[in-house]
């Protein structure tokens, strides 16, 4: 059993009960932080930060010396997969990430390197292990992964896409070369997610950023199904603990019923939801994680703290709920008002967790 | 009564037996055909495409002298009105419609100009003209308007925007300065449609592109309310029929049953949502209009043929739902495979007709 000081993150997880809700936000590490673009700057290129084990280090400990956050994210992209399969992830300026190769054909699907996660990423078992001796038993460390179908999308458009083109025409026109390449990745991810377990990650998110693109039907049949096989494949324990798994899809929120089935110990869910609604209908299976929308930070102190207090309200009483934003938090954002999101959430949580916090 | 030779769009609105499900197109006069780019080039920019009657005219007719389509769409941009209010439309290519000015304050918003539709807008009064002569009561023609909210997201950012971080800031830091705003808009919107209607408009439908954006709450509050208010002005008939009206709020399928009370006759639906669970949720109340995903175009037409049926199927017999896209068709996509789309409804619709084929 590890010795955390605050393990508040992986209890509400498991819906054990906490003495107020925890919180964290998607993107904690990241440009809103004056002293990020400086360690980004010192680091070279996005793709540099994330391979260098100590600057890696240094920006996921940047917000946790602002905010009480109740957990950690590695650092790291969601791409780094397809770039170890040998497509050669690059960033340009306002353009997003970028692969020099593309999988289109069979004989691209045939021509990816082998891959063995602890191998091929060590930068990234590295990156955990340095975090996890920071952190020092302080807070837990979340590893994270792209989702197969997410992790496809860029594969296969070679970047950012706006209408999904390619990666719709090949999942509509040739399943059975999409179904090769989706189980691939889900046995890539699930070896990936494995070694930052035993790296030390204390729970793992998947984030399924374009699986809210596809239809109902192709969604079950292209993202969700391969999310449960990684699933399947993670190891359920580490150091005695249950290693919780969020499953985060974006605009998924026509699927909760099908996504709370897949496995996962929690479902992040985006601002469109009403998490009220969204208890209702799975919170006896998962715990939810999320939501206020991003752009609530460009608001001021008082109204983030109205709107923080609105979706506790709507939560309700009991654990079962990591706050979080429901996407990433954006550039443009001053570090004071997330200092009013998360104080919000320490100051006005511990009320719907009473039944603990008096006894 | 209009005399008009194919009426099963405005049928199908109503709920209203037809022989087959009716078919049309987002942006089906659009950059994917050959013709209409030919016809942009010689008109000039986007705006002066808009404002010229016989070459928007032009436009509105050449997918239909290609496909069967039940119903033409009036040929404009959803930004007409915040340019007749003042603000400078203009298009950069690749960057999607700009403002020259912006309405981000109370002085902003009282600098607006007065608007009546029918002078300040009178060249889309006279594409209407047109475009009912031209189309001589073959099938009918659908009027349009973006809704409130979604012309203050470009009034307030000046253009595009990726996480709306001006016009939310403005909608949860100065409410009543954006319900002013919306007021307005709701109120241009509803006399432009009104007027659109006189000139000979036979079914209106307003574009919320971006209600989606919001929180479920911020959605009723801010895009919903004033999409209710534009409805209950409009006229309820012409020429002794009545003129339905379309909602379509992109990503909204979460929040249908709160649409469909808004007063439309029909709720648009994007390709995220099962249409078969849409109809047993609303159906009762209101027409559907969707919802292949438009990156099905880019698959082959067996497999185009393959989803058109599996929505049939869905939604099921009788009438009630217009066969649309889920969104607007993309530029590239091969003019065969839309013939393929829309030859797949109507060749395959009429098996859940039966009752009136029959007859």
């Amino acid at each position: 059993m590890s010795n955390l000081k605050n393990d508040r993150f992986l209890r509400a997880l498991l819906k054990q009960p906490v003495d107020r809700t925890p919180v964290w936000m998607m993107r904690q590490a990241g440009r809103y932080l004056p002293e990020y673009r400086a360690t980004r700057e010192q680091a070279g290129s996005f793709l540099d930060l994330c391979k260098n084990t100590e600057l890696a280090c240094e920006v996921t400990m940047q917000p946790l010396r602002r905010y009480p956050m109740d957990a950690a994210i590695l650092f790291s992209d969601i791409l780094t997969i397809p770039d170890a399969l040998g497509l050669g992830l690059y960033f340009e300026a306002g353009e997003g990430p970028r692969f020099h190769k593309t999988v289109r054909t069979e004989a691209d699907l045939q021509g990816l390197n082998a891959f063995k996660a602890e191998d091929d990423l060590a930068y990234v078992m590295d990156a955990v292990k340095a975090i996890r001796s920071e952190l020092n038993g302080s807070i837990p460390l979340i590893g994270f992964s792209g989702s197969p179908w997410t992790l496809a999308t860029y594969m296969i458009e070679g970047g950012s896409s706006k209408d999904f083109a390619r990666v719709k025409g090949m999942a509509y026109d040739q399943p059975e070369l999409m179904h090769q390449l989706l189980a691939l990745l889900a046995d890539a991810v699930a070896d990936y997610l494995s070694a930052q377990i035993r790296a030390g990650a204390q729970a793992v998110q998947i984030f399924d950023t374009w699986g809210g693109s596809l239809s109902a039907e192709a969604y079950k049949v292209f993202s969700l199904k391969y999310m449960q096989r990684i699933i399947a494949q993670l190891p359920k324990e580490s150091d005695g603990r249950t290693v919780p798994v969020i499953v985060f899809t974006k605009n998924g929120g026509q699927w909760l019923s099908s996504i709370a089935d897949c496995g996962a110990h929690c479902v992040g869910l985006d601002w469109t939801t009403d998490i009220g609604t969204a208890r209702h209908q799975i919170g006896s299976k998962v715990a939810l994680q999320g939501n206020m929308d991003p752009a609530i930070l460009y608001a001021s102190p008082k109204r983030i703290r109205e709107e923080v207090a609105t979706i506790l309200e709507s939560f309700g009483h009991g654990s079962g709920h990591v706050f979080n934003l429901g996407h990433g938090v954006t550039p443009g954002v001053d570090p004071d008002h997330v200092k009013a999101f998360v104080e919000a959430v320490v100051e006005l949580s511990p009320a719907y967790h009473q039944a603990v916090s008096k006894a």
